[in-house]
């Protein structure tokens, strides 16, 4: 028997699980904090669904097959096609803005390698028929609040962003074609990964003009100072700038200025992103990107969904694990009984019984030993277990209907009828 | 663009996702109550995981492919042989009775019919390492206490149990060969459901001579009483008799007698049951079992995995959300928000963001308007989400570091200091 799972694939123990669990109990806590609601859909799809929106070179990296109903169906590499579908079903009858978040597991054929495996879960979080800078901030804040609720601070991690639509003005008023955008976009991207030589050499592929594609470059170097004064009076430009200024004021004035950062390399490579984009980086650049997003307005429509504007984020949990795992931060298992019920010998049994039963029915986890073994025998198990309080049950505790309770961190033991034990633990 | 999911599958809006969650937190409340922990293993596995304990007849019933690396691979159909493969791992190293709980989601190509979908989730409790009846009773009792944490009574369902261990002595006992019991078992499962004659037709095609055919078919028909009086001194009958008596002892003890019935003419289809086997079903006999399981301790050696005995249960989430549903027992959704923080023009976004952000880091779930439309907007969309206290903040407020605060149920305003807001928010 292989008792190995496929590659790239993930066995979760309890301890592993525990982790995850935690990932996802604070991811749900603070979505649910700004107001997001929780959705799922099926984890298989149409495989159109996904050639769709990427084309058919993501079929390459997709878990693809025929089903025996003949259709040709896919795991889910991302959540935002299944999204798209589920709100262009019901996009009339849903209020706006639609605040939605999804904690699905995700699926690639790729090579795994560290922070990357063939599958992991990604929260998703998005807005939905709102067009509004706070709405930026909603959810750039909302990613940076969950990194802080695991406990990371300021100086573990950044958000950095950018905005598309003013690199998009700025590259067209320099008179890049729109249809070369794109791959201008995806070349950019690379840019602090790459040499010059390569950067310019995929602008030039992309029909840019030598000339231009060295001024394209140039807009690496430059701050917002230097665009202001360049492009400042173009007026689409302009107003990139009033919605840039207008999100740094409200990401201070919600508290968040030490964890969000300005920067215009930053331009992600996907080609769907319409006005602010960011990612999350740890401050040391240790692992890969914790977090990416950003603004799409046209894409619902472009898939075959609503005309809305929509913005949102994919946090994964393979790097955030690393992460969490490299500063510390995972939590300690605690004790995973409240009480062990211990029975002196197989007559207590049923007496025992009676007590766990009522114990838990008050929500206490309890244990018990279900071989009867010796008292010395129970005890250690108990004390495996973390069990907080040790309840000791012989021939005469149940003739008086009293049992013995002994705290497994002070020592301390006391008799106590049942009556009280069971008020005494509600 | 079709705005379906693929047919037998499931989207979550959040309505539906809200009962999921409901269905799964009672689940993991219940089963740590009982010192279960959970764990889980990929969705994805090795075919011959699923042919090697059910044979190739199970291909016609699986999401199976081959992937991009030439593996033969399938969607799991049930968890039971990830969950041996797993203990199978680590099995020297796992502290026994090994006491797991899972929520998978499972998938298997069939017609979809009510409570029976391509997907479900369905929580798998199993204990590991254990003979005693105490761990027969603690499996029974927490799938009965989870229907209970729902607020499902004993008028609502019923557990009705067996013993493959009894029925199999009798048999043998009454000359049937070992190697026909499998036949046995599933022709005796659908006794309640086909005529005699069709029962008795399996029996003999399972090489079981007409005269003992009809004996076995008389079994369904027994009671303990019976049964104890023909074959209670054969050894191994007697064993199990004294066994059944410790379980409905025990049972009595936990309290849980009016939920647990005795019922012989229960066998499970499934080959592989050693000793109990139980099944919960609604009162009313309306819905499909909800719950199904038993004892089985040849089967993790028998699929490659570890010699130890088990036992289990699953617990669907499709036929337990019907019955939810069928009871009125679905919670109310409730309140979405705890606070919506109004700001009565543009100029107090950043105000309004600071308190926000400022009661959302106290834990608080808080919205607030992106587009800073009028009051009596702001009002109605608080309203709408459900808020339970409206925050204003106006011009006058933002100078004297106030705000009103409202509650939404009485309609009472105060003024508040922010300090004094936030002190009282935590």
């Amino acid at each position: 028997m292989t008792t190995t799972s496929l590659p790239g694939f993930r066995d979760f123990y309890p301890a592993d699980l525990a982790l995850r669990a935690h990932i996802f109990r604070t991811w749900r806590a603070v979505a649910s904090r700004y107001g997001f609601v929780e959705y799922d859909g099926p984890p298989l799809e149409s495989l159109d669904l996904y050639t769709r929106k990427s084309g058919e070179e993501i079929v390459g990296q997709l878990y693809g097959f025929t089903d025996q109903g003949g259709r040709e169906v896919a795991l889910r590499p991302e959540m935002t096609p299944t999204f798209a579908r589920m709100v262009a079903a019901r996009a009339g009858g849903l209020p706006k803005p639609i605040k939605w978040f999804s904690v699905p597991q995700l699926f690639r054929y790729e090579r795994p390698q560290k922070g990357r495996l063939r599958e992991h879960f990604q929260l998703n979080l998005d807005i939905v028929g709102e067009t509004s800078v706070a709405s930026d901030v909603e959810v750039v804040a909302a990613a940076v609040d969950m990194l802080r609720e695991f406990g990371l601070g300021a100086a573990d991690f950044v958000a950095r962003y950018s905005d598309r639509g003013l690199i998009s003005a700025v590259l067209q008023e320099m008179g890049i074609p729109e249809a070369s955008l794109p791959a201008a976009f995806a070349a950019l991207d690379k840019a602090d990964r790459e040499s010059e030589e390569w950067v310019i050499e995929r602008l030039v592929d992309a029909r840019i003009e030598p000339d231009s594609a060295r001024r394209v470059l140039d807009l690496t170097g430059m701050d917002l100072g230097d665009l202001s004064r360049q492009f400042g009076d173009v007026a689409a430009v302009g107003e990139c700038l009033v919605r840039l200024n207008r999100f740094r004021e409200q990401i201070e004035a919600a508290g968040l200025e030490d964890f969000v950062e300005l920067d215009l390399r930053l331009v992600r490579g996907l080609a769907y992103y319409t006005g602010l984009v960011f990612e999350i980086w740890d401050r040391k650049g240790k692992f890969r990107a914790i977090c990416g997003g950003g603004r799409y307005d046209d894409l619902l429509e472009a898939v075959g969904g609503p005309a809305l504007p929509a913005l949102g984020f994919g946090m994964g949990d393979v790097v955030l694990g690393e992460l969490l795992r490299d500063r510390d931060l995972v939590p300690e298992g605690g004790h995973e009984l409240d009480d062990f019920v211990i029975h002196v010998s197989d007559e207590q049994l049923p007496a025992a019984l009676h007590i766990v039963h009522s114990l838990r029915a008050r929500g206490r986890r309890v244990g018990f030993d279900y071989r009867s073994r010796s008292v010395g025998r129970q005890f250690k198990v108990a004390n495996q277990a973390g069990a907080a309080r040790v309840i000791v049950v012989g021939p005469e505790e149940v003739e008086r209907d009293e049992c013995m309770v002994r705290s497994m961190d002070t020592g301390e033991e006391v008799k106590m009828g049942l009556a009280e034990l069971l008020a005494g633990s509600d």
